[in-house]
């Protein structure tokens, strides 16, 4: 059910910005406001619940880091793929 | 305009659950669903906009760590342990 390291590569390079850390994806978005950034926390919250999968969420100020990973699993899958692109595809301007 | 470590361990006294790290204080609350961890994130965004003073803010699921400091200062400032006992007062059962 993991996916191994080839499998995880050409996944990345299908996304715009993420990054691999160890059995973690990772990326920061970089909102317009603190305002901002909570609304996009909220919008990647109803994502993230509607899929039972949760991304550890970091706000620091307008800065909003996702790092997504499948504990059940020990590793990544493609619900953290199919997560990420689901993130990547909301309208939010950065 | 920064506490020194007297004032800031008399004023951790004051409160429950915070503790010191480092220029920063710190505390993790255990919500009782990822829904109610959003809910808690925005209520404390709401006094954290509203104060002009922002903390650092990690989700792991239904765990909400909260991280005050006064970076423009330097260090820990009133403005912190303000925020801090604001978010404490708040009807969130834990």
């Amino acid at each position: 059910m993991t996916l191994n390291d080839d499998q995880i590569q050409a996944k990345l390079n299908t996304l715009d910005g993420w990054s691999r850390d160890g059995n973690a994806i990772t990326k920061t978005y970089a909102l317009g406001s603190f305002p901002a950034a909570l609304v996009f926390v909220n919008t990647v919250g109803h994502f993230a619940e509607a899929a039972d999968h949760h991304p550890d969420i970091l706000v620091e100020y307008k800065k909003v880091t996702l790092t997504l990973s499948t504990h059940s699993a020990g590793g990544l899958t493609d619900n953290d793929f199919a997560l990420a692109q689901q993130i990547d595809s909301l309208p939010f301007r950065q």
